[in-house]
């Protein structure tokens, strides 16, 4: 058990009034927090294992801070652990350009998750402790344990209150996941006020009803013992994930300590001087770390860590030399490579080729590549048998003893969790070894977890979405199930890939670029019903994003029919129709995903939108937005319909006449008109 | 207590067969719930107080079916309740056109709320208890219960594991409605297969953790009985919720009983068969209502509902003349009218006041008018402080026993839970009465409610989301809290208002339509950091959802500037800068809300954007979807950034200067070109 001494508490005061000096320096971000969890940090990190020179070593124990807004407390903590910041950078918190950012972000070193949007970050969490539990079962060998690392999280009431937290916590309690160890700050204060405002329910029994263990620490504040004790006791618990409920004051030892008045405005001056004077540091001096912190950091945490990480290296050198391809397979995974060749198991398709719902051309891909990429993890969210994620062969990430699967098992029934599901992806893909997560849902349920989706975006997590049931095409369950607005919001997002594939060459395309994309997420959206494989496409046409699907012969086309996924098939129809009734050149566009398109060159751009020919989209979705690559747009702006799919594209006028009629307007309106391409723009 | 005999069985036989019958026909539907449930829903109507003929009557118990997927079984319910369904809809079911969609929608008769989506029907059945609780504190005098009616709700394992659930369980719980009764149809199957894959969590210790009553139900198959008793206990619990656990047999009676096959999938025509025989039916005959079960449902059930609403408009009568002012407030409320004149309090401002951050004029808005319109009910995701929601002498909605409020207060703690506050608003709006709910979040979070904000829209539930820090504006809090995506997200959506509004008159304009509007809901886009009060604004003009704020004098303008909130003011500087140092004229157009302006004639729109003269947009957001209305857009297609607001609009060029260099480049690249304005269009 460790034992703790007068420079702890040091430390501790140190990291208080580091984290209040953050704050007060930026004049902005949140106080109350990092003076109740010092003690807690200090604590944890005393017994965490990581190398803060190799950031990404895998096998160090992860800490999430799911209450991302008490962020100065983790640079405090980062900064005394050795990791690459400096008393500058805290300095600079929050200030424009720095290292140090109003919130825990992913890229910066021992930042593991991306947090502040609350309740993500105990999902991530999960999704971290579910990746060491499946790299463990697939590597770990007698004698040689490269993985048994563990996953801390901190939350606060806002976490807990959060409906994505309960989503995975149940999930978490259910996969028995014994290396994952939450701390949720009792501080019994919310932005509005006490939590008897909101939030009476009982933690510690909800959690106990997902299968979690509980413990408690009645004084968070300065029992330490009482923490490490937690702690350890934590680790014991092996076949389920633990809360520990620790009771903090929030803003300790400030004037307004335990009101709500200190969660997110800085100290007044007076206030951070009797702080300092209370803590025994000298109130007009700031950012002050005593050497003997230094020192005793070095010798208790950083040292220590670095054997560790040291000795974990030696380790896998001898497994690699007795195990020759798995040492090969997890060299090749830590360096972030899939295996090579693997594209080649995509398949093809010629236009002789049967019709196809996309969904089960995605379910044919996976199917041929799953076996060959380990880092491949699927699940859905309770759809399986609708979005064909799961491949025949697969196993379940189960634990053992349901004799459902096992930890090897690399597919997830996340239950009808769709939020709780995209925030476990990126914790999954936060973990390293090139984890690969996708996770099925009908495309208008991703909506639930826009959450989690922004935050892949933005921290860049390669995850991939199997989004199936992708319009009014789904039919019969109605304008309920059938999404409309969901491809806009999701193409209005930065950096990720919305891919609705047109045929089965699309198709691979589509899972060819996401899995090759290191930092981009993707959203594959999928039909419910057959499409017909095109002439034209290719994998690597398709992978650009966009092309010319069909040119007219002969001269320069009279319109350009632009469209995506089950309505491609439909606009070659028109295309014909308008050919041979009423002479009109069509070039067929499909742009299966705009993010892809847009990082193409101008040059290319315009080779396939060209500057003097009328466009029309056509997409049975919201027109929100195609005004970028058609000046004009037949789409369904508007909620759907309950009936058969294919009723409802005619009721709506989704058919080849259909298009050709909206298509002759186009054609009439813009005779003799200047046409400036859509790509072709001043800024 | 009631009694059940033969009849009541041969109901229930008639109900599971008329459910498995539309599923059938159909070819497509989900048998499975309807028959484990018909038990549940048979004893659950002979209790329920409706009066068919008037589905609207006010003190009606609620029924919600949050599975709804199991429709079929409310179809037949509905039917032989009186309301105005025919054995032909029924027919019909899933059909195009039909009265009987796939999943059950609001404007429908007996339909309480659209559901299918899971998890939102239990949330919006705690909205519905919230308003009943308020309306009877509100409006109740000793002698006159004009409210004293129950919420029930169906739901499932989906219904459960949803995050949304969780967040207005608890809620419910903490607020203590007694009046709201949740039976859990445990038939312990998903999709997936059997609950034992994902679902393990023990659901009735995790309820009474939030504080409800749990009750169980051995045998919901069979044993009426129970169930009666149940519910006739949980109406007794005054100061709790309560779940009952009911145990079910998925497909009850069908060769799969039990099974997930049975879930979501027609049983084959040989399975009816043998069910209709074991039921004692001709099995050559579908949609049989033998005369007693007519006759019984007219009798036992029917009639004392049609009675119960006489009797409840002979009492409000008497109340009218008792408390005219009370009655005729009520009478006001039950028209679906605001208190005539109440726009009257609407601020306006001139360009000689001080800039005012828009989230505080929205305070200044709410406070003018909450007094006045008794129909408001506010609420915040606990940002009460960030997004001023909650005006000063303003009731927190509690139980009177906290001693924090009573149930007579209009302003909800939500907690940090956006879908579910998003989920019981709708539920709150469709109590009727006219309740109008409000609720405040930062604007990027509303995306954690996509779900319920849909549906929002979808039903026409005129709900208002209150969503300040809507840009980066916000500052140091960064880029996990700064929306990019958001405002595109919810322009694409059918039938709902984004108002951005850049000024004091605009946010009155903006309270004014959203209130106004019956049927469309709203999010109101507000600023942290002041705003200028613009010259050329007005309540009148930004009522129209875009206009032209400022000419150039003289000529028509060489380009025109369109922008949205805390944007156009600069947007004005910009316009000064190019007219007097370039001697350029501009028009400047502030737009605070695409889908009122989309509402505009043809005419009205050319007049703001007219042939000819180039149009560049400006908001700091993602510039996806402004092509509408603007040929060239700057705005902010990547992540925002942590620092100090004004730092960050001069980073990214957010400046009069950098907008004029824009607006500089454009000019240029339009001279001599023929302009089509983006509202000119072929379609």
């Amino acid at each position: 058990m460790t034992k703790f001494s007068e420079i702890d508490r040091l430390a501790i005061s140190t990291i208080r009034l580091l984290a209040v000096d953050e704050v007060s320096t930026a004049n902005s971000g949140h106080p109350g927090a990092p003076l109740g969890l010092a003690p807690a940090a200090h604590v944890l990190f005393r017994q965490l294992k990581f190398n803060p020179k190799n950031p990404e070593w895998i096998n160090r124990d992860r800490f999430v801070l799911s209450n991302g807004h008490a962020v100065a407390l983790l640079y405090a903590m980062l900064y005394l652990s050795g990791y690459d910041f400096t008393l500058d950078d805290l300095k600079k918190f929050r200030q424009l350009g720095s290292k140090t950012p109003g919130h825990p972000e992913f890229e910066l070193p021992g930042v593991e998750v991306t947090t502040g949007p609350l309740g993500q970050g105990i999902c991530n969490a999960v999704g971290l402790a579910i990746a060491q539990a499946n790299f463990a079962a697939k590597y770990n060998k007698p004698g040689y344990t490269l993985s048994d690392s563990y996953t801390f999280a901190f939350l606060g009431d806002g976490c807990l209150q959060e409906g994505v937290s309960s989503e995975a916590s149940s999930l978490a309690g259910h996969l028995q996941l014994g290396n994952l160890i939450a701390i949720h700050d009792d501080n019994k204060i919310t932005i509005d006020g006490p939590t008897s405002y909101s939030f009476t329910e009982d933690v510690a029994k909800r959690y106990e009803s997902y299968g979690w263990e509980v413990l408690y620490v009645e004084n968070g504040d300065s029992n330490l013992e009482a923490i490490a004790e937690a702690l350890e006791q934590a680790k014991q618990s092996k076949n389920k994930p633990t809360l520990i409920q620790l009771r903090t004051t929030i803003g300790f030892g400030s004037l307004n300590e335990g009101t709500s008045s200190v969660h997110g405005s800085p100290l007044k001056p007076d206030d951070v001087k009797q702080l300092k004077k209370s803590f025994g540091f000298n109130p007009e001096e700031s950012f002050v770390v005593p050497q003997e912190v230094y020192d005793f950091y070095n010798k208790s945490i950083i040292e220590p860590g670095t054997k560790a990480n040291q000795e974990w290296d030696a380790l896998f050198a001898k497994y690699s030399s007795n195990f020759p391809e798995l040492g090969a397979e997890v060299s090749r995974r830590l360096e972030g490579k899939l295996p090579s060749g693997w594209e080649s198991a995509l398949p093809t398709y010629t236009p002789g080729d049967s019709a196809v719902a996309s969904r089960k051309l995605s379910e044919i891909v996976l199917s041929k590549i799953f076996d060959n990429i380990p880092e491949l993890i699927g699940g859905s969210a309770d759809l399986s048998p609708s979005n064909l994620t799961r491949v025949s062969d697969a196993v379940d990430f189960q634990p053992k003893s349901t004799g459902l699967g096992d930890y090897s098992g690399r597919y997830i029934r996340y239950g009808v969790r769709e939020h709780g599901m995209g925030a476990i992806m990126n914790g999954i893909s936060a973990f390293g070894a090139n984890f690969r997560p996708y996770g099925g849902t009908f495309l208008n349920f991703v909506s639930y977890a826009a959450g989690a989706v922004r935050l892949a975006a933005l921290s860049g997590h390669p995850v991939i979405w199997v989004a199936t049931h992708d319009s009014i095409g789904l039919g019969e369950d109605g304008p309920t199930h059938q999404p409309i607005e969901t491809l806009a919001h999701f193409r209005a997002l930065p950096n990720i890939q919305v891919w609705r594939p047109a045929d089965g060459n699309e198709v691979s395309a589509a899972y060819k670029v996401a899995l090759e994309s290191k930092h981009t997420p993707s959203i594959i959206a999928l039909s419910r019903q057959n499409l017909p494989q095109l002439e034209g496409s290719s994998i690597e046409k398709a992978a650009k994003g966009g092309y010319v699907l069909k040119n007219p012969s002969g001269a320069a086309p009279d319109l350009i029919l632009v469209s995506t996924g089950s309505e491609v098939g439909i606009v070659v129809e028109a295309a014909k129709k308008l050919e041979s009734t009423k002479s009109l050149k069509v070039r067929v566009v499909s742009l299966p995903d705009f993010h892809t398109f847009g990082l193409q060159s101008k040059e290319y751009k315009l080779s396939v939108f060209p500057d003097g020919v009328p466009i029309l989209s056509v997409e049975v979705l919201s027109t929100f937005g195609w005004s970028k690559y058609a000046h004009e747009s037949f789409g369904l702006d508007r909620f759907g319909a309950s009936g058969k799919g294919p009723a409802i594209y005619e009721h709506f006028g989704f058919t080849p006449s259909g298009i050709a009629e909206k298509a002759e307007k186009v054609v009439a309106f813009y005779k003799g008109k200047k046409i400036i391409s859509p790509v072709n723009k001043a800024l």
